[in-house]
């Protein structure tokens, strides 16, 4: 298999916190090789990624470039596979041009996510650009088949991502719609600094009740509406979400059961957990666990993911490893995290 | 009103975290003096307080002492009121005599709060004593009225305080099972070392889902079933509650601000919020805050108080207010918290 | 003395993380009243503090307005004492026209604490005004004398405090340089959203290695030299420092004891420990606990301070206390602390 | 090079912190391999490490069992290697068996470290067996010299190997006595539950102020007295030592950088860095970074490293590579870390 280790990649939004995890994931990959880390931050004459993160010194020896689009025709020739990890709207902006110049794009923001017009353009403020691929997979990566001719891939939000993996499986015993109470750690806020992530700022509370741009994103991805609450949490890494959802009359533990083994059991990166997951079993890794419990007719799912793993870079490498027909953890079984 | 200022009191437990806050509120009350610290820590000898909590060096300066059964004659003669911040079981053994002997009881454990017998012993591991008042009014605040010739009363439990304040206003406008998650700081599980609550091992996961000894306390004080998934957070102090509810047909944002509004515009510690409140916001304070928002026909509310003030000490404190007919809040403005 | 209780007083710089302490504190103040809180964050049409600081809902109901030079002449009729908690150069620009107009002005910046004009201005960047007071108390509070007729008041940076509080009752005994290990918490930094305060950034490090501002600060409070090495620490408020000083021959332990007895014996605000003291055991208060311990013929010293209050806010009021003749602890014995 | 991977190995005191991230590594290692893992902890019947530390469900299969000494034949027949993480009396009391079965042990506590027997004594309260090895090599790594000959190789302290590390280059430079202020996580306490290291316990102090039974340890190391004063940070891992000493006269920046260049610009696990590091940046890492700066005919070094691993596991198996004459870093340049 030392061909494939020549599958040559480029990561655009290298310094931000979801970047430098794709950066480093892609770096120790056994079959990806990373041409090139593209980062507005970065100074004209190229900067080592450590001197943005220091923790990386003597173990990422990669070099942060900024991006010019007179690059195109060179950054075509050299990598077949772009990872976008820029805000929304420069997604937007640039994935058609990388599309059109023949590259395979997994982005990692919210611009290709929504199919539906309106609700995107509600979420995010913009209309996506017209010239896209007919399909773009939203690569929640269990739930979905990537053949490898795809040209755009929508990476899945951090809470859509685990909230749907929660759900899914047992969308057919729910009656009713699910209520997803949700605490992410403030790298999910990203890397630029903000008056509500400052440290001093920071206590547990919920934000954007019911008008978050994920719930559109988690319903679509279950096929039903949701009532979606997240939570900005005193931590670094890590979402918890616990979901409340009524369930048809006579739905046993053992049917909830058996339904999450059939999703799961083969799957390599969820974990079904005899107990309530906490954040910490979870940062650092590309795992998602999951706990359900059966309750006064209701079902209550506990599951964690890493916001800036499972929820972000690790879903990516994840998909461009289905995208290869490579085993679905590959280089995902370390643990680890650089922020 | 100088008279009033001679109400002598006394605090068994008084090294816990409820326990020292008790000392603390009532050691600056206005009207309460605190007379005895019971604390089976304290060395024989008496042991200042600050020995425990170096941080009141200087400023409270109580003594600690053990408590023996042939101190009661004494303690009866001196003291009116006793607040007890024990274990249930050590409160379930003490407060009898204590009653017999003539003094007012608040109880801030378990001991007391549930009304039905199974429902009781199944929470707890034992039953409770025969030789109780008939009457045992479950004192949350803003719901109880006491007239003062109560001989024991039960302080509500810290989750309880802040799920049912946050549901009773609107009852009468839900329809279904209340569904609340809430997250309390460390504190709440007590001041004993513990490994689940050893620095590195505390990190935000569910705990007790549906088998919380507070589920049936806060079904009683709301009068329905509900589904109660507590957490435990990365922080010291305070709780939030995130509450979902299916509303009846066509219940309207206005109605439920009304419901609240009715409720609490008149209740100096309770705060209606235009935002969720965040831990922080009511950390050191005996507020309760609220925030209620109506979507897709359900009722989705945010409330958090201090586990360890509104959902113990101060509540405490706030009851024997009313009981001796003293304002509400008298004693219980300062920002502050003693762990 | 209810006569007292009209000094009338105005804060600037009202919305920081000192200026909000220093409005809490005055609030309370049995001889201050507030009249007046500046901050340029504040709306035209008046801004209650709440909106910006949510956990002081209904406990201080204070506006907060924007300043404009014309407000001079009505402020100077009003209130006869000013608290700047402004940036250093606005602290500097201000000063004049408040002094002129008759205000006494006590100032929390570094704008006027180093006699050096050289010296102030390689740490500043900027030189100060001509016209000002001959004389410029340095008002490291238990060390300084104010007999009300001042003009301007400089109070000492929140490292100087906790480092010049320990060092100069036994500065007669030291031969050499002393060495300051200060680890702050990241309130110290202010409430402007930093990268580096950023909640996922923190993380405890030295910074300013021997090239801090406050070095100079420090030398010049105790006369000689010293080694300073600032530290970021993960919590929010608070500093403690670590000082290790070479000692003169012979010097006892009771020698040591008895200096810093008879510095501070009678002091309210500073705590003699037995044990270090923790951070945790001076947040929230304006207390300063100093641990000395002899050892191989040098002085370790432990000192912490809460760095908004003994280092900024109460420090300033402990001041005011001063120069109004008013018991030095007047209004700062409460727990507590708003950020 | 596939026999090497034949170097089979056993841990005891598997489930401890050190334990774990040793279980870890070892399992990983290429050229380890972990045929026992004990702990007392275990259940007769043999328990999966994930039932501990469900973290590490999935992706370290490893089961625990309990030691009893009938044991020691066949693990004497079946590896190679021992790695004792261990309570100190414990490691003294297992040892000399394990050696006399012919295993080759590297102990990670403090029972071998220190050589004269009274510091020995009064450090750790009980006497050394008298059957040891007449040598036992104290491993610094960088500084230590193993030819796989040795019999027992004592690992060092947490504080002791980044003090050490940070010390030894320069104390032909230094004039007098180096004082070490250093802050550790709270992990360096272990894993039994303690008052001290309870969440809601934890905050920045000094602790064992020039009583550590590091601070001979670290005496020893460099050949010279030290001040050492340690602190409990609260953060869970890694340690940051700010180590202050005087300078032979004239001794300028660039002697220091030369020193550091000399003594580490080979070795892979130490990084001399530009800037003082900070905590986060070795966290996970098996890295030492260190930073210093002359001034004032000073030495300032600031140093860090992740205490569970240079500071305990890594630096084991750092020695063991060294032993078996690996490269010394192999196995050890993955981020990570369990607890």
């Amino acid at each position: 298999m030392e061909h494939v280790k020549s599958i040559p990649c480029a990561v655009f939004g290298a310094s931000g916190y979801s970047g430098v995890e794709l950066v480093s994931l892609l770096h120790n990959h056994p079959h990806f090789s990373l041409e090139y880390a593209f980062s507005s931050s970065a100074r004209e004459d190229a900067e080592p990624i450590a001197s943005l993160y220091p923790q990386l010194a003597g173990q990422l020896d990669v070099i942060l470039q900024p991006w010019h689009s007179d690059l195109l025709s060179q950054l075509a020739q050299q990598v077949r596979v772009v990872f976008l990890a820029l805000p929304h709207e420069a997604s937007a902006a640039i994935a058609p041009a990388l599309i059109n110049a023949g590259l395979v794009v997994f982005d990692l923001s919210g611009a290709f996510r929504l199919r539906d017009s309106s609700a995107h353009f509600q979420a995010y403020g913009f209309a996506r650009p017209d010239d896209l691929p007919t399909e773009i997979p939203y690569g929640l990566a269990e739930w979905t088949t990537l053949i490898g001719t795809e040209q755009l891939i929508a990476v899945p939000g951090c809470y859509p991502t685990v909230s749907s993996l929660a759900l899914k499986p047992v969308m057919s015993l729910i009656d009713g719609v699910p209520m997803v109470n949700a605490v992410s750690g403030v790298s999910g806020a990203g890397r630029k600094a903000a008056g509500h992530t400052s440290f001093c700022e920071v206590s547990l509370a919920a934000y954007g009740v019911a008008t978050h741009r994920h719930q559109p994103e988690i319903a679509q991805a279950i096929g039903r509406d949701v009532i979606f609450v997240p939570h900005l949490g005193n931590f670094k890494r890590g979402i918890l979400a616990t979901i409340y959802a009524p369930l048809k009359s006579g739905v046993s533990q053992a049917t909830v059961d058996k339904a999450y083994q059939q999703a799961y059991a083969a799957e390599p990166l969820v974990r079904l957990c005899q107990q309530p997951p906490a954040i910490k079993n979870v940062v650092g890794t590309a795992f998602c666990d999951i706990h359900a419990v059966v309750h006064q007719n209701h079902l209550i799912i506990c599951a964690a993911i890493d916001n800036l793993l499972k929820g972000a870079a690790a879903q990516a490498v994840q998909l461009a490893n289905q995208y290869f027909d490579f085993a679905p953890a590959l280089g995902l079984q370390q643990r680890g995290g650089v922020v």
